[in-house]
């Protein structure tokens, strides 16, 4: 079969992609492993981190909201797709156009096209721990009504609420994962206001100084790479039945503070590494992540066998080896930090 | 200033709109009284239902998703609007494109129009009990998650948070309101799946034959078009302040069983009128009312000064005073029954 990743090029799609091309296989309509023919990464712009040579691999980049475009991307044969392509949220919250065109209108893009395939396939939604806001239990799961506080959030609690009815209504057999924070991402920040939690992992541990703009006592739920690849692939392989009349699933996670994530990196590389922090507060980002849940009961997936990470350091390590070489590779060619 | 009621042909649009006209007023920018000098009723069609006289009123008709026209009707000096036009849940739920046409596409473009203005108006926007659904609580409120289970319930449910995103952001000053089913609706029954909860009352009352296509255990919470009309100008007139970073509020209602509705028919007008009554039941009717919530906790709205009905009784009584008159003549003129 042929599966479709949208936001492929970034780094959760081509971990994804990455896992997908070496297992070769995914669950198909019936249940059972069906085998990957073709693997199409679509994105608004061609991939920065390399890939793999392989004849299923195949790009596409474009405007998702492009009337036809989707339809095309995402052509018959298509069996699975994984929808993550999104304007994160500080830039959707300063350009209300782009979020809207991108995280609603693309979205709807690619609901539709799923279903003109006519053959109701699989889609996984990223959704995030953005959907929450307001006043906020301790931990936050399926149980808590989204009253999102971003424009990010908001469109992509709309997401989820479209993946659900087009899942009722047999259009597709959707699932939408809330995401928490994922570090360490490798490349150059982005325009995600929780990007700070990765960039000061990341640029310490590349020999790059690195400015945190929120306090130390900020609470940040995260998952690994590693550990989210994984949950989008156990998720895809689920039967519906698993999810009932909510296709939506709260991903569990850890919830370190800042502070704690900086003495795990302590830990791990020592604190000529953890010198290369500097502290200067920004008021909009801090006011963003303080909108944000602090804890995760993430229950429900863990009962459907999908994992978080043990600990801030195991997070670390992971980047370590996954990702450290070729980001210390960016650096040296003046392309990240 | 002017005032705009989409899905003003409507009985909920026209009893809103009789009461402003009469009122001749709302709450301003500034939360005191402005005069109104225009009331658009913007609908699909040309209203059914007489209206006075007024020459503050001006009729528009079209459709609500046309590029444009939203902007053309919520002209510069709206100050205030009530969006309340919809394709109701057993039609949305059948034809998946009109809902998503004129619920998701017709409300982005009045909020869109309202945005353009450039001028924060005020909008209040018709939400339902149709937003919840799966496994719910005895009684729903604001703190109950949405999981709806129709495609009506979905796109009110994405209103809802357009709303509350477009408030935050400072183009609109909007508030939703979740309403029950709205009894005794007077004219002709239409597409929505509780529409028998009026019928079963409206037209024994006016010496027509109906079918019921519930069991009569089926619980039906309520609200009279007087509440209902009453809570709209309340919610209106309401400071921003009063609704902080939920812009959702559940309306409150009574909750009779039909056999209740038929008991409290029968002390206001009698066994012959109860006996025009027919049994039939219609499975696809029953599983979607099944769906839908049975209590409400309307405390929220009933703090902020909104009130339910005291009985079923009150509430036909109301619809002898107010709608029976009409009623008998649209059956006399063969238009109703």
């Amino acid at each position: 079969m042929k599966v479709v990743i949208t936001g492929g090029a970034g780094f959760i799609g081509r971990r994804i992609a990455m896992r997908l091309l070496a297992r070769g296989a995914l669950a198909g309509a019936d249940g059972r492993d069906a085998p990957i023919e073709e693997l199409v990464l679509f994105d608004n712009a061609p991939p920065q981190l390399a890939l793999p040579e392989d004849k299923r691999l195949k790009l596409v980049s474009g405007d998702i909201a492009e009337p036809g475009l989707m339809r095309r991307v995402i052509a018959p044969g298509t069996g699975s797709v994984f929808h993550l392509a999104a304007i994160v949220s500080a830039q959707a919250e300063e350009d209300t156009d782009i979020g809207l065109r991108v995280n609603l209108d693309g979205t709807r893009a690619v609901l539709e096209a799923c279903r003109a395939l006519g053959t109701v396939p699989r889609l996984v939604f990223a959704s995030s721990l953005a959907v929450y806001g307001g006043d906020l239990p301790p931990s936050v799961s399926e149980a808590v009504p989204l009253t999102p506080q971003t424009s990010y959030g908001s469109q992509k609690a709309i997401g989820e609420l479209l993946v659900n009815d087009y899942s009722r209504k047999g259009y597709i057999d959707g699932r939408s994962l809330r995401l928490p924070t994922i570090i360490v991402r490798p490349g150059r920040p982005n325009r995600a206001a929780s990007t700070f939690a990765s960039s000061i992992i990341r640029e310490p541990l590349s020999g790059v100084d690195v400015v945190c703009p929120v306090s130390r006592d900020t609470v940040m739920p995260a998952l690994s790479p590693r550990r989210v690849a994984e949950a989008f692939e156990k998720a895809h392989d689920l039967p519906a039945s698993a999810f009932g009349y909510n296709r939506a699933l709260q991903l569990p996670g850890i919830s370190p503070t800042v502070a704690e994530m900086v003495e795990a990196l302590r830990r791990v590389a020592g604190d000529e590494v953890v010198r290369r922090i500097q502290w200067r507060p920004d008021p909009v980002i801090q006011k963003i992540v303080d909108g944000w849940p602090r804890g995760i009961d993430g229950r429900r997936a863990e009962r459907l066998g999908i994992r978080a990470d043990n600990s801030m350091d195991e997070i670390i390590e992971a980047f370590i080896a996954d990702d450290l070489p070729a980001q210390k590779a960016l650096v040296a060619a003046g392309k990240a930090g």
